[in-house]
This record gives C-alpha cells, sequence and structure tokens, in this order.
C-alpha cells in the first residue's frame, strides 16, 4: 500500500501553516460581534475538508452552522467512522496574559500558542490533515463522516436537534472525538469515561426588601445564615453527600479499573502544583483521580447575597443566592438529583422563606466499555505511534455530546486526544505540543486502519 | 413667668418655613460633590442659633464642620445640657421612588416629606425653636451648649477626636440626642437601651486562581462550602450563637425591665407587615422585642463567591467572602467578639485554607439608668406634653456616639425623638409628623424647665 507517512513527512510544514491559517480567525462563539469570523472558520475548515478530498458542507443552524465533511470510498462492507469536533473556541480574556496575541500563533519552546491551537481547533486539524495523507495515497480504509461545530463552547444548543434531523447521513459504526488530553507528555491515553452535570440555582428569599440589620437583626430570617445552613449541610465530615437517596445510583467501579487507575504515573505534588492549592481534600476512602474520574461532587460555584462592597453596610439581606452543581457519575440522572436536592433545601429551610430553585444545566455522566472493539483498536494504534501502552484515564468533566452520540445514533464514542497536561485550555496561552501535532496526525492515520481492521466486529460491543 | 408656649403658638407657621428652608439644603455627607451644601447647611444652622439667642461657631474638622452653639445665661447653680444632634442627610437615591422630591419639603397628609425630616434635620430644628421660644420669653432654666456634627451618616469620623479637644468647652450635665423615633404615635418614648457593633469580613482562599469544577471539583477545597460551613456553625437550633466565650459578657436583663417591655403595645402583625416578612425568628426564650433590644445577634451582611452572573459556569472558586456582624448587648465589647470569631473561624477550617478577617467598624452597647434624674425629668415632661405616660424602649441599632459621649464627657445621655415608626429615614419619602414637630417643640421646653428642676440631684446618677 501506499504510504500516508511520506505525505505527512513531505507536507508538515505545510500543515502547520495552514493550522496557523486556522487559529487566526478568532472564532469565538460566545461573542455577537464574532459571528462573522465564526461563520470564516467554518467555510475555511469546509474548504479544506474539500480539498482533502471529502464532499463538505456548510450547514445552517439556529446559531453557528455545521461543517459537514463525507467520504465513502470504503465500500459498504467497512465501518463508517464519524468524526466530531469544534471549531468555535472560548474568548481570550484576558488578553494582557497573553505571551503572544490569542490570534497570531506562534512556535515557541516546541509548542504552538494560539486560542483554539489544544481546544479544539488544532485537533481537529489533525484530523483532517489525517484524512488527506490517507486519501491522497489512496489509503483510507474507513468510511467517514465528519461533523464539526460551532457552538461546543456556548453549550452545543443546536447540536442534538442537528443529529435529530440528521440521523441517517450521520449514521457510523463508531464516533470519534479528540478534544482531550493525553495523561502525560509520550503517554498515550483513552478516555473512559466522563462525569455528568446538574447545576442548579438556589434563590431565597425571606423579606420584601433588604433590612436594616439594628432595626431587625435577631428578630427576623436572615436568607444568607439559612442559605449556608443548607450549603453547609450538603457534607458529613467524610465529605460524602448528605441528600437523601444521592449515592442510589451511584455505580461502584470495579476492582480491575480502581487497580487501573492506582498504576497511573500520578504525581500529588504536580497535581497540587498545577491546581495552586496548599493540599487535596474530598470523599474519605478515595485517592484523588476516584475522587475526581469515578465519585460524585457538589459545589458551589457562587454566592451572593447582601453588601459585597468595601466597608461595612449593616443591610439584613432580603436574598440570598447559590449556585451549586453536582458532577455525576454512572447511573445518576440530572433530573432526579435536581428533585433531590430540591427535596433537601426544602427540608432544610423553615417555613415562611421562599426558596426558588432553578435548574441551570444537565448532562450525563458516560463510561466507557474498554473492552469494546474501538478501544482495542485505538490501543494499538497509540502503541504503534507513540512507542507506548496507552492508559485509560477518566476525565471530571462532562461532555454531554458524548452520551448524546451514543443514544441518537446507537455508536460506541471513542474519546482519544493529544493535548497535554496543562495547556491552557479556556485559558490565556493556551498551547498545543508541535511534536504531538505532527505525532497525533500519524496516530490518527494508524487509528482508521486499526478501525477498519477490528479483532472483535464493529457489533460485538456490548 | 413668661410663656414659651405663647411664642410657639405664634411662631409656628414661620418655624416651619425655617425648616423647609434648612430641609432644601441637600447636605448630604457622603457625596464630595455636595461638600459645599453640607457647609451651606452648618452656617444656616449657626446663624438661626444666634439669631435665636445663642453664640454660635462653625468650627473646622478634617472633614464636615461642626456647629456649637452656647448660651450659658442660667447660672452656675443651674445644670448644663448638651444638645446633640446633626445636619447632614443620607444620600436621597433611588430618587424616582419618592412621590415628592427628597429637597422640595411638602407638607402632605398631616406629614412633612423631605430627606432629612426626621433624621436628623427636623428634630435638630425642633430644638433650635425651643431653645428661641424659651430665650424669646426670658425662661431658659439651663445653660446649654448645641453640637451638631455634619458626618453621622458616614460613621462621624471626626466627633470623637473634636470632643476630646473640646472637652472644656462640652463640659455638661447631660447630653440630649434626639435623633430616634417614638414607639407608637401619641406615645412618648425614652430610650433606654442600645446595641453595640462587632462588624467583619471573611475572606477565604483555597487556590491561586478560580479553578475548573469539573478538572478539579470533588478533589480539591471549595471556598464557598467552607465558609457556608462557618456561618451556619455561628448558630445552634435554638438560635444561639455558638462561638465560645460569646455570652460571657452578656449581662441578662432585670425581671423588671423584661416585664415593662412585655407590657408595650407591641403588634407583631404591624412589625411583619413592616418589615415584609412571613415571620419571626430568633433566640428561643425571648420575645421579638427582647430580641431586638436586649439579645446579642449574628447576621451575614453580605456573600461572595465565584459566578454570580446569569446561567451556568462550572467554575470552583478560588475565594469566597462574608460579612458579618453581630449586634452586642452590654457588657459585650466589639473587641472581644471579633476575637472570639476569629478564634471560631479558624477552629472550623481544614488546614490550608487561608483565612483572612478583617474589622471593618465596632461600637460598644449602651445602657441607660432609667432611675437617673435626667429620665425621671423626661418622663415627667412627655407625661405632661403628651398627656400618656412615656415607655421606655430599646433600640437594635447602634449610635457608638452615645457610650463615646459618656465615656469622653462623664454626663448620663437621654435619648428623646419624635420621629415615628415607619417613617422612612434612609430611605425614600422619608418623613417627620407635623403635629409631632409642633409637640416635640413644646415637650422640649418642658423637657428644659424639668431637668432644671430635678428631683434628684444631677450628681445622684450611678
Amino acid at each position: 500500500m501506499a504510504d500516508p507517512g511520506s505525505h505527512i513527512d513531505l507536507g508538515i510544514g505545510r500543515f502547520r501553516e495552514e493550522l496557523f491559517e486556522f487559529l487566526r480567525i478568532p472564532s469565538v462563539s460566545a461573542v455577537p460581534e464574532l459571528t462573522g469570523e465564526t461563520r470564516r472558520a467554518a467555510v475555511w475548515l469546509a474548504d479544506h475538508l474539500s480539498e482533502a478530498g471529502l464532499e463538505s458542507e456548510v450547514l445552517e443552524t439556529r446559531g453557528h452552522p455545521v461543517v459537514l465533511g463525507s467520504w465513502r470510498g470504503a465500500g459498504d462492507d467497512a465501518p463508517t467512522i464519524l468524526i466530531y469536533g469544534h471549531y468555535d473556541v472560548q474568548p481570550a480574556e484576558p488578553l494582557d496574559e497573553w505571551t503572544s496575541p490569542p490570534f497570531e500563533p506562534e512556535l515557541r519552546d516546541g509548542r504552538i500558542y494560539a486560542r483554539g491551537a489544544a481546544d479544539d481547533k488544532g485537533q481537529v486539524h489533525m484530523h483532517v490533515k489525517a484524512l488527506e495523507a490517507c486519501l491522497a495515497e489512496g489509503t483510507l480504509p474507513v468510511n467517514v463522516v465528519t461533523l464539526f461545530e460551532g457552538e461546543e463552547e456556548v453549550g452545543s444548543p443546536n447540536l442534538v436537534p442537528f443529529v435529530k434531523a440528521n440521523r441517517e447521513r450521520l449514521r457510523c459504526d463508531a464516533v470519534i472525538v479528540s478534544d482531550s488530553s493525553m495523561f502525560a507528555p509520550g503517554l498515550p491515553s483513552i478516555l473512559f469515561s466522563l462525569r455528568g452535570l446538574a447545576y442548579l440555582e438556589v434563590r431565597l428569599r425571606t423579606a420584601g426588601s433588604d433590612l436594616h440589620s439594628g432595626t431587625y437583626g435577631g428578630a427576623v430570617p436572615n436568607p444568607a445564615n439559612l442559605l449556608a445552613g443548607v450549603l453547609a449541610g450538603l457534607h458529613d465530615d467524610d465529605g460524602r453527600i448528605t441528600i437523601e437517596g444521592f449515592y442510589d445510583d451511584v455505580v461502584e467501579w470495579d476492582a480491575e479499573t480502581r487497580a487501573r487507575i492506582a498504576e497511573l504515573p500520578f504525581d500529588e505534588r504536580e497535581f497540587r502544583q498545577a491546581a495552586d492549592v496548599e493540599m487535596v481534600s474530598g470523599e474519605a476512602g478515595y485517592s484523588t483521580l476516584e475522587r475526581l474520574w469515578t465519585r460524585p461532587t457538589c459545589d458551589v460555584n457562587g454566592l451572593l447575597a447582601g453588601y459585597t462592597g468595601p466597608g461595612a453596610k449593616t443591610v439584613l439581606p432580603a436574598r440570598a443566592m447559590a449556585k451549586v452543581s453536582f458532577r455525576l457519575v454512572p447511573d445518576q440522572k440530572p433530573e432526579r438529583v435536581a428533585d433531590l436536592f430540591r427535596a433537601h433545601v426544602r427540608k432544610h429551610l423553615p417555613p415562611g422563606v421562599e426558596a426558588e430553585i432553578v435548574e441551570l444545566h444537565g448532562g450525563d455522566p458516560w463510561r466507557a466499555d474498554p473492552s469494546g472493539w474501538t478501544f482495542e483498536a485505538a490501543e494499538r494504534a497509540l502503541e504503534a505511534t507513540f512507542g507506548r501502552v496507552p492508559v485509560l484515564q477518566g476525565e471530571g468533566g462532562s461532555i454531554p455530546i458524548v452520551s448524546d452520540f451514543e443514544r441518537e445514533l446507537d455508536a460506541p464514542v471513542l474519546l482519544v486526544g493529544f493535548a497535554l497536561p496543562g495547556s491552557n485550555m479556556h485559558a490565556p496561552n493556551e498551547w498545543l505540543s508541535n511534536e504531538n501535532y505532527e505525532t497525533g496526525i500519524r496516530a490518527l492515520v494508524r487509528l482508521y486502519h486499526e478501525l477498519a481492521n477490528p479483532r472483535k466486529a464493529p457489533d460485538s460491543r456490548s
């Protein structure tokens, strides 16, 4: 067979120049003034998919467009792979913390610095170039659909409707998502879990308007004190969540997976330094990685009540607000957790206090079957490319679209990413390892091939 | 003797016109742009003290000036009374909630509406007119010093230094303060207690900057959750404050005073309506008035952490802040309470959490001796004027200058006010009862006379 590797050898300089061109487009989906730029990135991407040899289209949604690509030349017997990614990026603020401007990519110390370099334009581009290499050499062994959205950084409001409306065109045997990091430099990784999310806002009201703390203090309820009581009562001394029924749907992880997690080269000191915290803490009986990947959480994300300016104002607040979110693990459901939380709050408030509880965001947790055919293919491809057996890692964050894909397309999702820890996704000075950019393209070429030759049948997935 | 009453009968129309002139000057001490207006109010007041027959001066401080008046014609054997008040007012915002503009006084439904009508220009003016009436008729039986400041609404930063520097000029046998309300319409009242204040800000920090709640949630401390724990732990289920040693200096009130409080015509439904709350609450074992006047409190005045804008942001805050204040009762000291609170916070935080606790404001509690000579004189004067035995009432708020006067001048302070409940001090549509304006002037004339003829000797105060 012809060798996509030599195509990459010859093309890598041009690839990077193209990537820089892509990164120069400030496709910040959250900023209305940049809507034109976000569309420009979509068109740019569609053009480059076409140049790579795929049919491509820019499809409208109610928000930013979806870029769809397809190539079905591998024939009916070959599996079809859907590649998902996003071409929109986070806002770049605060701009003055960037060493080089966010939309003027710079190769520095082996890193490509730019907003979107890691999340996710760089990784999207790796797929485009891997596909180009295979198609240029006539060796793409799988049918491919690419689905690149422009609203991931604003919560993908139009993606599930799009998937539902285009289920036929998106039909596939597996979904690949490259929007994550490796566990450590040189150590290839496959994600095997994501936490879900239930994000709520509690608003307490005890009076029509703020009162004078001298005139009324001690004789009327204070919603800020009450809110503190509700929030403090969410955990016991072991760091376990006290909401009745909260753990009912939590599946304990198997001993083998816990053993694999324990074997990972995790350095707690480095973790503390990365988080800039003095110490770790959390649920008793679990390691830091287990706490992050396998256990649910309850965090206060925001608090607001009364007077918060400088100095003293003797106000007795009429209202108090908290944003509270739960990271969920299989088989918890955000809707059920929201209901349990609601009951908990009501139970812990005295009568006469008005409580409004609003669900702001939710997403299902997800856990892969590490013995499935896509996992095995990815393990072979990554080991062959990086020279090391890939590790399985969890992810504390949430990518709700992963469960959505599995549900809507009835296909397993494979999460293989090439960013590195500390790559400043969502922060100033985001970067992608220049070496990983190239090695990642090679790994993806191999992955397409391994997916075409699974040791297990695609339909053997559990 | 000549009758100051007929002077008032004849002059009341002119008095009110003068008061309106005084109220038209926007002497908002907090607003730097209005410094000139605040001074204009001082000069206006000094001029009117002179017209009334006192010597007057506008004396500079580091901030707004003090207006000093004096008349010593009663002779060495007569007691000297210091009358304290303030000519500055609260800001009038929000302006669009005023029915008539705040600095265009209007007599409407038997009420004088204007910023400062009740707090405190109207009550200051009542003293000036009562003095004028006595001096016009040659019947002022006490020596008088008037001390009117222009910084009460900004915390009186220069008053204690002024008092210390002018102790000789301010020497007196008693201090009268008219800056408060009667318990109910037609029911004259004498204040017999003020709560003190210890106002602190707690700032917790657990990380260098905000973290992603997915990436780190469950494995690092959350300062908002921890803060909630600290605050929730400040009260037990009976509404008692749990800080160790907090009640050590709290003096239980005598049965007689508690019985007098119980006899007051207090309507809890009206209280709830005024506060616009569904229900009262507080320390078990005490009535609402006892909770307000005789018991210390701990209220959260402000809360701030993480993301407080609309929608969901999955941030794990690095910092959390609470403003917490304690209303104090005799013999608590704000400094000691601040120390106890500091120890409490530290005790309830895990290691690795940075806690900064800042004292923002403090003031001593105060309690009068209701059997003292000034009280008896006031009781006689008020009963004779209003035709009802005055009630003694406490005040949940703090007027730190009261203890300062007692300490610096070694004279008892008498608090007799003529505003009514709901007079919107510090709020839009502030008003003073037009009837009380006139009756108050008459009551003050009587008070000066009763103070000149005490049934107990001035030095009999305990």
